[in-house]
């Protein structure tokens, strides 16, 4: 099935990865927001493209934005491989520009489009066209590749948090979809259950947007782990039942002094787990520490359409014209995290430009 | 427009009434499924159409449903009142028993029942169908217009509560299409409308069947006390932000010692009103109250079907075959309840057979 968005071609039946190249040099993505009633894949061969495909969420995920956005410059700048050095850093700064406006909350988009800046300053000046998009083609795929072992290490040092039998709670998805590689909160769950361990998943659905029921729950369903569905408010009984024995959670931007910003609902969660003397971790490759932030207040919180909470499959859910505060995300002091799982280990605030 | 429903006539467009007598006899309800969108009432003339309209949730809130089933049986007898005395009675044994499994939580659906066999069984040996039939129909009617006195004085011991510039949050919905009147927790936000205080009230969207969305964001605009819709995991992050003075919640049940049932969801907001110092109460007609019950463990709570949680308006929101837990209610233990308001005032536990 092929079907058009601004340019964007539709693929549908791929064998399920969130992002690849295609032959052409396209970026290949699956529509999230299609998910789980259609697998269907979208080609996007522009900055502008894959801008609103990040801003409609048909690509989300802190580490995953990041890594669309590299991969969308450099498939917009094929074009431009035979234009003159000056010309094609211009178009570089626009694409830079459009794609760092989409969506403020998360810090791994903006440090992946400094990284892609960083890579074409680095090309000696009498560097052509050509050999700045070749520099921003590796400079893309090393983003992708490094994602994709972060997400293994982050698994690799939480793998002692899932232990034999242990029933994880989960907010939002911050798995395979979220990422370059198996997730960075899922990513101990995948490694557990691999290794054989009994895990079962607790996931929230995640309103207003379903990441949890739509994704979390697909993703883990396809990878064979155990899981429950629940609705966002029943997270609190099933604290009090003691059937969480820990949460996972993971990031979209983590300050020098340990907050964090995350999907809305988190900061409720960890109140909750805090409450109940669950341990609660927070899950994230270290391009998510903004050490530039001192603090939580700082984060820039998006908020999001009323739409997205009034009506869902766009049946109205709520009587017209309600008021709606609908803020994406919600911001966790560092005193209710037991650790910050990372690529760099399972580490503690403070956290300053070069920590390790 | 008239649909059918096992034997339920449907008529679209009456003023806003949730429940009401027809002329023909018949129980008038605003089918509650169908708000937002469409202000439908359907026509009950048995007791197992009744039953089919508590268990799809088209009658909901727990006031509502004892006061529907009491009006159900007395409609489902009309037809028995030239039958024999002893057939009249096992006929009203029957419909009590049938509406009685229809849902577990709710002590007011078994209070009314109860009162209704009772006022049958203070009826004269000597009286005939016809004089059992009078009786319960006058006591169904009592049981209704007592509710609606009760909501008024719910809302009088709680306006103190709702001073001017209150923000209040409210979960599911305990407001006038939940009750005979005009509310429980919406009650004083009514009545300080009413007098001219500026109160805003924070709607949680209450998943999965979205009663504060559809119901309570509805009637608020009704009436038009200024309200905002909010994804439920929002609660936690407003608290933090201080932007909660109070929350008034329902409830289901209240046993002896102060633990009460209400919606899911209910206990994770008593939790983060404790850790944000908000004042949390319960509100409810003293009818709530089950004095049998020494602690919220005792209480049966209903499991409802996954596709409440999976499916919205008919659209998959998970992937099939997702596991689902679906817990309608939970349990706030009592030490979280800053007070209990009620028709007999703002009390607190414990809560005896006849405490005033």
């Amino acid at each position: 099935m092929v079907s058009r968005q601004c340019g964007v071609r539709y693929l549908s039946r791929v064998a399920l990865t969130p992002i690849s190249w295609t032959a052409a040099g396209d970026v290949r993505l699956l529509d999230q927001r299609r998910l789980p009633s259609e697998e269907v894949y979208l080609e996007v061969g522009t900055a502008e493209g894959l801008a609103e495909a990040i801003r409609r969420m048909q690509v989300r995920g802190a580490p995953l934005i990041g890594i669309a956005a590299a991969m969308g410059l450099v498939a917009g700048l094929r074009e431009r491989r035979g234009a003159g050095r000056d010309a094609f850093l211009a178009h570089l700064r626009e694409g830079v520009t459009l794609l760092g406006a989409t969506r403020p909350t998360a810090v791994n988009l903006q440090w992946a489009l400094g990284r892609m800046t960083r890579a074409a300053a680095a090309v000696p000046d009498d560097g052509t066209a050509g050999a700045l998009w070749d520099r921003l083609h590796a400079e893309a795929t090393a983003i992708w590749e490094e994602d994709r072992a972060m997400c293994r290490r982050i698994g690799e040092y939480g793998l002692p948090l899932v232990p034999d039998g242990a029933k994880v709670l989960t907010h939002c998805n911050a798995g395979a979809l979220a990422t370059g590689g198996i997730g960075t909160a899922l990513a101990p769950i995948y490694l557990a259950h691999e290794q054989g361990r009994q895990v079962h998943v607790y996931v929230d659905e995640t309103r207003p947007v379903l990441q949890g029921a739509r994704l979390t729950a697909w993703e883990l369903q396809h990878a064979g782990v155990p899981c429950t569905l629940i609705a966002d408010a029943a997270a609190g009984a099933l604290m009090r039942q003691a059937k969480v024995d820990v949460v996972l959670v993971g990031a979209d931007r983590i300050c020098a002094n340990g907050d964090f910003a995350n999907k809305i609902g988190t900061y409720g969660l960890a109140v909750l787990a805090r409450h109940h003397g669950v341990p609660f971790y927070c899950a994230a490759p270290w391009t998510t520490v903004d050490p530039t932030l001192a603090d939580g207040d700082l984060i820039p919180i998006e908020q999001r359409p009323a739409e997205e909470v009034t009506a869902i499959a766009g049946r109205p859910v709520a009587p017209a014209g309600a008021a709606v505060l609908n803020p994406a995300f919600d911001v966790t002091p560092a005193r209710y995290v037991t650790g910050y799982l990372t690529d760099r280990g399972l580490v503690q605030p403070p956290f300053g430009a070069d920590p390790v």
